[in-house]
């Protein structure tokens, strides 16, 4: 009963079709694209007399049931029909007959999986990209929602120096604007058309493969058709892609749990993206970005997967390459997720300004503004970072901040001290002293924020 | 409606609870393995007064309806409660009532999910162990199905010397074996108990953690409650081990991949466990074996999503820890599947006898035999192997073998050579000359069938 | 000693120092780079005002002996000092005092390392841009020396439709294409200048970004401090792209493996490009091609340590990046010796058309020719499929190939047959069928030999 | 000049020779164990008469000479030699002249090298194992150190439950004694020796492989031939297991980074376990422990290397596996230089006792064990759970603690409450009250700990 059985006399064993059939797992991702492509190709074979304008539209309108019949959970997938393509074809035989018999004209299931599984791919980058820009919204109303908010800057997770809220959140925006980049010029690459490449070395058939091209909106027919069955590169390039993304994202959860921890205190995220303990009853866990971070775990597995899979494998289509739906599958469907429920928790927490406030004179964050403070009265940086270490050392042993030093301590570690080193101390004093571009000086991430509401049409407060 | 909601005043977002829920992915693997940990865990409550006789008869049997309902697929999994824990537990509760809340006394989820989780690997385990039995066995049998057959052995893709067939398949054999003691060793590692382990910290409710242990065929209770909840060193050993046998698996894969192309011609695998081309109608391909090959690629993928995933989390129970099971599941039904498939594979192939011996004058496969015997002729290795190098070297040019250049060639060579030479030379006695334990001599290759044989409970031919 | 030591009592443990330090194996490779931005950094420090221009000489021209000293291999690295900069800075010191102590005024040592390493990613990507211009020349040399050889194409590693060798070997060409474009998608994603951003969180002395941004090339300042320095995903960026190409290399080193075996015997490769056995005289492995293959493991692995490296890291620098930069170099070290190893080996290899054309009989590689000629009679293409299924079967039974078949024998399968069905089939009329774009036809291969000749300036033969 | 040309006619290509030659990095790491193989084989070799007593003891005695060489550095490794083997073979030949070419009867570089290998990864192992248990002992001994001090137990990095510090160190401990027991397994499995297996079907030569074995204090010769030279599943699990190891001490490393934070304050490393910044002068960060978590990426990207070189490679020696050699290496190197620095750290860390005491009312510790008190009383535990959290919810609103509720407040919440409930309230109340085993109670950690000093062979305080 198998489409290409004419030379087999011996069904297939039940454990190898159990083993080898990939319905299962892709009927649900693939099936729209699959038909789309073949509507593209029977139209194509009846320009190109391959087929009558009949049969092609018998198979066309044969091809609209299914699709209403897979969309109202009608169709039945069978698992002896191996997979997506057969299955559709051979229930387009069950339903029309004899012209379903020639939708197979100048096609390989070589041409026709990856001509599917880049019609996904390019519907996939789109949806993650509309993800991306709405997490880049919720960041920036999130920073619009907290002007003015001093936190400590880390490096080594040890207090650094002050910066504003907003600079840190748009950082994060930066970073995904990088990741949006990646997945375009994936897209770009990524959209040539394989059909009509068939097994894999094209067809005597007189065809027009710039045709179906043009009708599935791809950029042009790919120019080698062993290349266009063989190679999974753009696979990999959108699981390279989703994998940065991820450690990106991955990284906002680290510090949005670090951040909602007791020590910290920085974050109330609310009930409604938090959960409870089943046995500790004062409980409250910022499990979402929990999770965020621990699937991009998975997405970087799915990478790995991948170039494991395609790693040595001789020329043109080995079966092998039926497992690069799964991964391919998961990875995309994790990004969405991480990126959704990120948004979500962004805009479900508040800051805790009292809190952050008082705990900003801990830590010496204004150290640097007063090395600076030192370079713009002529003394060396290396000198001044060494006399500024001595200041933070008496501090320390006084337990108190820089700002609470008298002007005799400091001038007792060095007289180029004079009064107005009090406009350099305290967080509020350091922040307003940066200015250099792309700092976190006020005016400089009031621009920044500017660029973001403009480039992301948000037009103020939510 | 959630079982921890007391300090709750808002409900979660529906998005964060699709992200977090795992029931849909889990409830299927573990919910026999949470029902027999929950029953220990009653029975032990009563045991030491903590519920009632009663109340344990209770739970007992409805533990038992809610088994019959889930086997008989009456069972409604939600996901709004979560967790396979959750779902058995509230289920529980909308049974009988108030006894069930008594269950979850002196126990938290992350004792209880690990306890779930040891218990499902240690069933693994087992199951992938009967599995490469019976791979070694179907080795073992198509090695005493082909005695005598002498193949080509290769190194770099280059024919190498001649070797029994029955000693390849045994190399198999012995890793196979390999793969084994280290899936045991992972059992005896974390066939431990950590259920009462609580949250983290363990309970001052006065449980008996050696009762349960004992109860659920643990070796004893873990010593460190915080080690119990927080460690997942077990999976990733489990994943290891599966990925060492995979890389096993994949390079039988390709092996019979190659042999089964037309180039090699060594294998002919029957209808039964080849597949055919939609497009090219002679096409019979050896397709479970590249997958067998491919599906190497999600094994090593999930163990490095585990990897990734316990790398640098804080101490004790994270979220992030609910993404263990996925990969373990996926893992772990792959090997089975590469396993069960190979051994079908093995069952139903042929090797091509005729063609085999008619190819294997080609490659100079008797090379180092005649090396060998410049050697017992008194000669230095290295003087010899250059001496070889240069007969070689004449037969490529004369496009002869070894065994057809006459005395008096081999002389000009060296006049070491004596007519004795021609012992030496031809595959068949390149093979007769292998005495050194562990070679490819036929005796050495009978005795270490025979060793098979026993051990695998072998009794002779089919 | 250190010159960060100012408020440091006690000295760095010996192990510690030693685990930490990172000169021995960064200095090589960034020492270059760290000059020209401490060039561009003190250049704009005296323009700015910062320093005079009497100490932005004198940083200069000690910079300048610095580098003689390190080409000359005079300069000693201490691992005391660290880093490459400390190094570097130091020696300064000891050579001009006091105004070398000016040199780090408005820098970090975590915008120096993240300018460094950008500079350097640039210089790498255009090295191996070269190096992928250079391989598809060869590959495309290859080509023209081969004109017209037809060799068997596979799909499943079976046999399945006759290609050109030309044909397959531009699909090398093409995928390095696609390999290449990534590389400059990532170039100018990546170059933007990180100068400026100091620790964290920019400088409250007002320096010039812009004009150092143009001195040393970059196309803008990086727009945000705190990303500037925290972010590694341009480094992840050019690492996959590197994945992605060593996969691609695998795959034609394992592809040249195969054919250079006994059984394929399609290529000769050169004694130049060969190396032999220790033991075993007759031996004559293709080696390069094997490493080849194997390398891409490294680059695998050196991608997945960076993903795991940036996973999870909280916010703006940790020191965890220090272990960002052997995973690089290794990779492009290993990317670039695979691509430089790839062309000589082509440069090296014969193919034996002799014995491939005299292998080209088996496998019915015109069987679907065969079905394109019952399809061009009308017949749908499924059962046109299993008409030619039947055909081949008769010839396995009758040991023969399809054009073996006489016409009686075919029209016994189905009356459809006529005499003209000799024009479709052996290898060399079904290559000749192949018209459509893309194909294997000698007209399409043509025509995109020539396209590629013209686009990488080849003026014909060698 | 190789010691394989005999039938070369051509000298190898320059770039083929950099690129394939591996002593530049086995040399150092190599030579002893293939010295230490090569006196094992020579011994072997004249007690079988294969070679004369004299020829043996002239080798012996040069590889000893080579031997002192390489000690004081005069020996000089050269590329064109390839490898190790030729080196070391070539070096002494030049020496001592023919005996020399004598040394490689019956025995290939594919045995040669995987001895070497096994016996390098059996040192290693060794070395690791007292790493290990170093790092187990400053462990304890901090333990012992800090008698008493209770801190906040987490999860989700929410504070869960008060744990004795000294609880929380012994997990470590025991994850560190599965670590060990996986390297213990590993060399038990891997300690069989391979020499003798040749090129890969063993030889005709009368070789003793048993004495070989016995002198190498190998448990006995491997079984197959073929199985000898072609796998290395041991190399691959000796990398699992330290990529485990790597894991557990990044999260070790993850939480002493955090601890050290501002916010935690739980931990002050000692300046000699710190460093500074370069422009912030008030900077200590605990770099150590960062670049610990960081170096866990190499090793685990160095399991991957290895996975990713092994799959799919075709039969017995292929020149691929000449890549496992770096990937070993550098995973053991990063291992022991992580344990070690851990346990530098370890030892130069104070716990803030003060700071931590002053935080632990923070975050309602004791919630868990006022749900047990209700349990105690006779309610369900999810009745009492409840109850808690409304508790709780009622302190969060009062800004207050449990232990400050008055009486009749908790009454109005349930009436069961009665005065004994402020013997429940409190950290150390909460910890007195854990009594099952493995918990954080008192004398069940002082139990742990003397097991752990006794295992350990601890006397005491330091």
């Amino acid at each position: 009963n198998k489409l290409w059985g004419g030379r087999f006399e011996e069904g297939v064993h039940e454990s190898v079709e159990r083993f080898t059939e990939s319905v299962s797992f892709e009927a649900e991702e693939l099936w729209a694209h699959d038909i789309r492509g073949s509507i593209a190709h029977a139209n194509m074979l009846a320009a190109q007399g391959l087929i009558t304008e009949g049969d092609r539209d018998l198979i066309i309108e044969g091809l609209g049931k299914i699709k209403t019949k897979i969309e109202t959970g009608e169709f039945v997938w069978r698992k002896d029909r191996e997979d997506v393509h057969m299955n559709i074809e051979a229930a387009l035989t069950d339903m029309i007959g004899e012209p379903a018999k020639k939708l197979h004209t100048a096609r390989s299931r070589n041409d026709q999986v990856v001509t599917d599984i880049r019609l996904w791919c390019r519907d996939a980058i789109d949806r993650i990209l509309i993800r991306i820009k709405q997490l880049q919204t919720q960041l920036v109303l999130l920073a619009l929602r907290n002007d003015g908010l001093i936190v400590p800057g880390y490096t080594h997770l040890q207090r650094a120096q002050p910066v504003l809220l907003q600079h840190l959140l748009l950082s994060y925006v930066e970073q995904l604007e990088r990741d949006a980049g990646r997945l375009i010029n994936c897209k770009e690459r990524l959209n040539f058309s394989p059909l009509g490449a068939c097994a894999l070395a094209g067809t005597g058939l007189p065809i027009d493969r710039l045709m179906t091209s043009q009708e599935l909106a791809f950029t042009a027919p790919l120019r080698n058709s062993i290349d266009a069955v063989s190679d999974r590169d753009f696979v990999l390039e959108l699981l390279s892609a989703n994998s940065i993304t991820a450690v990106h994202l991955s990284r906002l959860g680290e510090e949005w749990v670090l951040w909602a921890s007791e020590e910290f205190g920085f974050i109330i995220p609310s009930d409604s993206v938090s959960t409870g303990s089943s046995i500790m009853p004062q409980k409250k866990n910022p499990d979402p970005m929990e999770l965020v971070r621990g699937k991009s775990a998975r997405v970087i597995g799915d990478l790995i997967s991948l170039l494991v899979l395609c790693k040595g494998l001789p020329s043109a289509y080995n079966r092998d390459l039926q497992e690069d739906k799964e991964p391919l599958f998961d990875s995309v469907k994790a990004i969405i997720g991480m990126l959704e429920v990120t948004s979500v928790f962004a805009a479900n927490i508040t800051f805790n300004g009292e809190r952050i406030r008082s705990s900003l004179p801990a830590g010496y964050l204004d150290a640097t503004t007063l090395a600076d403070y030192l370079v713009k009265k002529g003394m060396p940086f290396r000198t001044s970072h060494e006399v500024v270490g001595r200041a933070v050392a008496l501090c320390i042993a006084k337990k108190c901040q820089l700002s609470d030093l008298p002007l005799d301590d400091l001038r007792g570690i060095n007289s180029i001290f004079e009064k107005d080193v009090y406009d350099f101390l305290g967080v509020e004093n350091a922040v307003d002293k940066f200015t250099s571009y792309g700092s976190t000086g006020s005016s400089e991430v009031q621009k920044q924020l500017q660029f973001w509401c403009s480039k992301l049409e948000i037009t103020g407060a939510e």
